[in-house]
């Protein structure tokens, strides 16, 4: 008889998390109640916001319970189901957390095509990651062609998406990442225009030569050196879109941000978004995105670890920027 | 025959002005060319964006070069015409700056009528202040009713018309200004809700508790301690209006700003902008404005100080919030 291994939230981490804030339990596999689906894990999503979720401290979404399982999103395989709109063998995408099996709503889950694009692409280019970047250039950073746009973590799930999107708009675009492989892969592969490690001791400079005519719109996903290195370089009109800020989200304060001087003497607009707000963009970002994946005209890349023991170090690796791609962990 | 005194920037400040970093020259009064007019200055505007224009720093608009005089808009009497939309004895608004004389482009004129309000006020509320708080207010704050809408520089000429005009819009509204008398005058003239001192040691607590449903707008003009008291009361999709940071104005380096991690976690957007790049709005603007005026929705407060003569001081008082409403020159 199977069992359910679930990973919980033990401690509320200061800092970086240690393994040792998360707890593996087993347990019974649990059963759908009316309107409900039991599925079985097979695809976990593991993504920075995670870290927000440990914490106490006020955000836009109720931090996890200690005790409680650690929430994400998953791809799943309908075992049973009460729902009339799921079958056993449906592969669905949902919020089944970190753990083997997961009963949640059907109201809440999305069956997925596997012949349309492999499963897990859901948690990914065709998932929240990649409506995030959709909706946050497009709808927040309205890129023009010709402009300069600049992106951090860019070989992640959402900067990797931000400038092939960019791209395609016409575009110029300057990827930031760690790291030689990162920097050779989002130019190389992913066809932007230039990178620049943010590891490097000349990384204001190297910024600077990338974008000669400025920097139109800055896609923040990380914050820290890299926010430092492009400020200067934003011209009048920019639009500072914030997605993300991984770099300070073990900080225990927050904190200062740039001269608002800036704002104001540039006209700039810095805006900060979540992609579950703007949910009725969904069908436009899985019409386009999916008919640009199709096409050829999007690429992506996977950071597969196996085995749902292994979520926690990977998820403290990604927050480190160990992972290359979108990271996600097999369970089954 | 008359002489024409001009005010000259002589050296580019740091820190406050002092009156020795303006010189006052006399010389002849200058003849118009073709397609300009000679006016005699009436009023002159004095506003903080004009130390702006005596620093070398980089923004949106030219520095002042030093030795020429200080810039400034005018409400002047038409003396000589050499344009077919003017005669002597036309009352008009420009950009005449800090003398008694000026030669303008006549397409750069906009004729007033004397009958309509005093001529003083399209220096203030149906002038370029009274564009910006318009602009700011509903162009980028977009208030909608029951929003509470912070302003600081509250009995200022931009920051009295935000207020007045959001007021007119069903928000509640909360000032911040400098002194007793300032705060009275913005509750019980002007019909805000309520108003806080930002020289008061709790300023924190005192703007909380006149915000008990957080700050949906806060309307910038000054920075500093009442941003820092502002910052934490936004609510989530606040909209930071950046209009003015008078308190760094005068700072050697601009201060680092509020934490990013709010604008990621509330979803702030916080953006700058300059009326003059607004002019489409130009007309809705008089006529609303105009309107809201005649109907007694709006009042106004002049601080007059008489001669051309007393303008670097009068200016560097503004910068110190010595002045107390819309500051203007007589000159003549």
């Amino acid at each position: 008889m199977p069992k359910n291994r679930r990973i919980l939230l033990k401690n509320r981490p200061t800092g970086l998390p240690s393994p040792s804030d998360f707890e593996l339990v087993e347990g019974p596999v649990p059963e759908p109640g009316e309107g409900e689906v039991l599925t079985r894990t097979l695809f976990l999503s593991l993504d920075p916001y995670m870290r927000g979720r440990m914490s106490a401290a006020k955000s836009y979404a109720k931090p996890v319970e200690l005790g409680q399982v650690m929430t994400g999103g998953t791809v799943g395989e309908v075992v049973a189901s009460r729902h009339a709109s799921f079958a056993p063998g449906d592969v669905v995408v949902g919020q089944g957390g970190w753990q083997d099996y997961a009963v949640l709503p059907g109201a809440l889950l999305r069956k997925l095509d596997p012949r349309l694009a492999p499963v897990s692409t859901a948690l990914g280019i065709l998932g929240m990651p990649g409506m995030t970047a959709y909706v946050g250039l497009l709808d927040i950073g309205r890129p023009k062609p010709g402009e300069t746009v600049v992106v951090s973590a860019a070989s992640g799930a959402v900067g990797s998406v931000v400038g092939q999107i960019a791209k395609i708009h016409g575009c110029r675009v300057v990827g930031v990442a760690g790291g030689k492989a990162k920097t050779d892969y989002v130019v190389e592969e992913l066809g932007f225009d230039a990178a620049v490690d943010h590891r490097s001791p000349d990384l204001a400079d190297a910024l600077a030569a990338a974008c000669p005519k400025g920097v139109d719109i800055y896609f923040e996903n990380v914050g820290g050196a890299t926010q430092k290195a492009v400020w200067p370089l934003l011209n009048d009109f920019a639009r500072v879109v914030v997605c993300g800020l991984i770099a300070h989200y073990n900080d225990p304060t927050p904190p200062p941000g740039p001269p608002m001087l800036d704002v104001l003497r540039k006209r700039l607009t810095v805006q900060g978004f979540i992609v579950y707000e703007r949910s009725h963009l969904q069908a436009d970002f899985l019409r386009d995105v999916g008919a640009w994946l199709q096409a050829g005209k999007l690429k992506y890349r996977e950071d597969v670890v196996v085995g749902l023991e292994n979520a926690p170090e990977a998820f403290i690796g990604l927050l480190q920027g160990k992972n290359f791609g979108k990271l996600v962990v097999k369970v089954a």
